[in-house]
């Protein structure tokens, strides 16, 4: 369940963007402000089963969004890279490039 | 007009997943295979019309994704980091680091 939760929290970040409002709104009760089913139907005035069924369809598009864009995917395989040319940055004698390419990896990483 | 083309296209490689069917189909036909409207029409048996409605609701899906997104323009921001980091990499004189650092660049180039 935590696997699932961190994934659904990854996968929100990229694409709760496209999520429709209640759709969007529940989820991210549910997931980030860590609401349970019953506190969302309450402070909503739904019933827990109308939660329930928006927060599952809004994880299955999450996932179908990921299934078709693979940004969560492909950012990770940008960050692997990152780390790896960062380790070899550091390394460098020439103290000029080094800092000049470690804030060019740094504005990377941020704009991630 | 031209410039719109570029930036249809460009869109078009991001968000061709997110398009539905006759949309998607339409809009590569129309803006990467560069057949007019009404060889659409004719190929598909469709009105013209039709053809110009899809395709006009399909660009401005793109527009409204990338307005979410932002893949494009995040894109092209990664690429002006990747090419100065290139630079700096091309002159440095450690070249087992350099020649790795070049590697891994190449390597974020094509993942993009």
């Amino acid at each position: 369940m935590l696997e699932k939760t961190n994934q659904v929290n990854l996968l929100f970040d990229f694409y709760a963007m496209l999520l429709k409002g209640k759709q969007r709104e529940y989820l991210e009760l549910y997931y980030l402000d860590d609401l349970s089913l019953g506190e969302i139907a309450e402070m909503h005035e739904v019933s827990r089963q109308a939660v329930y069924d928006h927060i599952k369809r809004a994880e299955k598009q999450l996932f179908e969004y990921e299934e078709k864009l693979q940004l969560l995917v492909r950012h990770e395989r940008r960050q692997a890279v990152y780390q790896e040319m960062a380790g070899l940055v550091d390394e460098l004698q020439e103290s000029e490039a080094r800092d000049k390419l470690k804030t060019l990896l740094h504005m990377l990483s941020e704009m991630e």
